[in-house]
């Protein structure tokens, strides 16, 4: 069932939140929506493109709101659901679009104890390396998945309705527990993006750098697409699931060893054992998704 | 000037060998291309294709070639060249299309000891995680570079005619050291192979695979495209390479454990930083190939 909502309210107004605005307009389940950003030249460029109706200057804003989405970078969470708890209207259902989920809950714990039956923390499965509102798009969640980890203490109303608006943007929406969601996207999201910096920074800080880059292939482009996405929104992602991250990384370097010691041994067959499986692996992945 | 080819002779007719030999033939320079393969299946389809106009079953149809054009994997070339050697006429020239270099002019000196006049080792830089000559393609080296490491000991006319012969397929080619090239490429090319591989082996092996699959996006396929690479290939190039890509390897090691140091001391600033400085040299990389 499509929502109708009189009155949205975004937090962060870049490629997610300006593109959940975007994707709500489009599906004409909004009247209006109020956009809140820190820095005055983006949210001005918010409104010029249409992506939102109004500015709010202050977490006032939220009053009268059917619906709030903090898309801010997540290490900014729990100072704006501070800032906004004491002006939560009592029918206000609010969301996020936080990359992490146990810090968010947390936050909430903390900062919105007295409207947890209405706070829904949600990820949205739409990054991409371009940030920023000109890359926002109403198709951006077409297909795309949405993570529900719904609060014990949440209405069976606000749950329905943050589904029902990701649904009205295109999205496929599932439900999890947050530390399974952390665990998960650690390990296929999170630990990713640090390999990849970390070969980008390796690549640069040699001192044939300038060769390297030159004989960088499309192979090197595209491990390390995912290292020119948003350094602080990824610093904030990193800190936020710092335990679930330092578990993926951990085998991961203990792969790395593993994989160190076969090329020392000259253990062609063990090496090569490792890439069949992986490629197997992913040849499976890649078939099931079609 | 474009080489005039009376007959070549490929090795390994697969994604590297099968469109060599279609882009010889695109470009008009070629009048027969000889086929060697070690499987019936795969030679036979070459045929048909039309990638190779004739067969060869053994080393001894390196006579009276033109060129010759070792196009196995890499572990097979020491072997390739002891079986050609005694059919090699005096005007034959003989390069390859190994990634790596280092161990082909150790294999040359070997196994080609009378020969060295005429073989000249190169590296076109055009890989693709599709293998096989299913994927052939005429167009393939248009505008990729291909890198020569001539031998001390190789005649002009030998060089020259393996860099028209690749500039006649579109590529634009350069020289570097052997020992260069190995470097080079095990930082930007090897290496990242190796990462990805470990990474989706790492998730492969992991108890909750399944789901980690089911929520693994944009990010990650990209980032491991290159471990759906041919596992036989990428073996021997990481054995043949070992030493440059151990050296790249222990670098990223020990880049990894000061990324692990900044997560465990929630050094968020730190992390930044590198996130910072690599997304910045990647983006400067890629405005430069513009």
């Amino acid at each position: 069932m499509p929502p109708s909502l009189d009155k949205v309210v975004v937090f962060g107004v870049g490629l997610i939140g300006g593109s959940f605005a975007l994707a709500l307009k489009s599906a004409g389940v909004v009247r209006q929506v109020v956009g809140v950003g820190r820095t005055q030249g983006s949210i001005a460029r918010a409104l010029e493109m249409g992506v939102v109706d109004a500015i709010g200057t202050d977490a006032s804003v939220v009053r009268g709101a059917d619906l709030v989405l903090l898309a801010m970078p997540v290490g900014q969470t729990r100072e704006v659901m501070h800032a906004l708890a004491p002006h939560l209207d009592g029918s206000t259902v609010v969301t996020d679009a936080g990359s992490t989920k146990r810090d968010v809950v947390e936050h909430a714990h903390a900062e919105l104890a007295g409207s947890l039956d209405r706070f829904v923390p949600a990820h949205p499965i739409a990054g991409a390396e371009h940030s920023g509102v000109g890359a926002a798009s109403a198709k951006l969640y077409i297909g795309r998945k949405v993570v529900l980890t719904p609060l014990a203490q949440n209405s069976e109303r606000a749950v329905a309705l943050v589904r029902q608006a990701w649904e009205a943007c295109g999205a496929l929406v599932q439900s999890m527990q947050p530390e399974q969601h952390d665990a998960v996207f650690a390990q296929v999201s999170h630990l990713p993006h640090v390999l990849a910096y970390a070969l980008v920074d390796e690549v640069a800080n040699h001192p044939d750098a300038a060769r390297l880059f030159e004989f960088a292939a499309s192979g090197f482009r595209d491990f390390t697409r995912i290292a020119s996405s948003h350094p602080e929104m990824w610093r904030d992602i990193c800190m936020s699931n710092r335990d679930a991250l330092l578990e993926a990384l951990g085998r991961y370097q203990e792969g790395l060893v593993r994989m160190r010691a076969l090329l020392e041994a000259g253990d062609a067959r063990g090496m090569e054992d490792i890439f069949e499986r992986a490629r197997a692996a992913r040849n499976r992945w890649l078939e099931a998704l079609k």
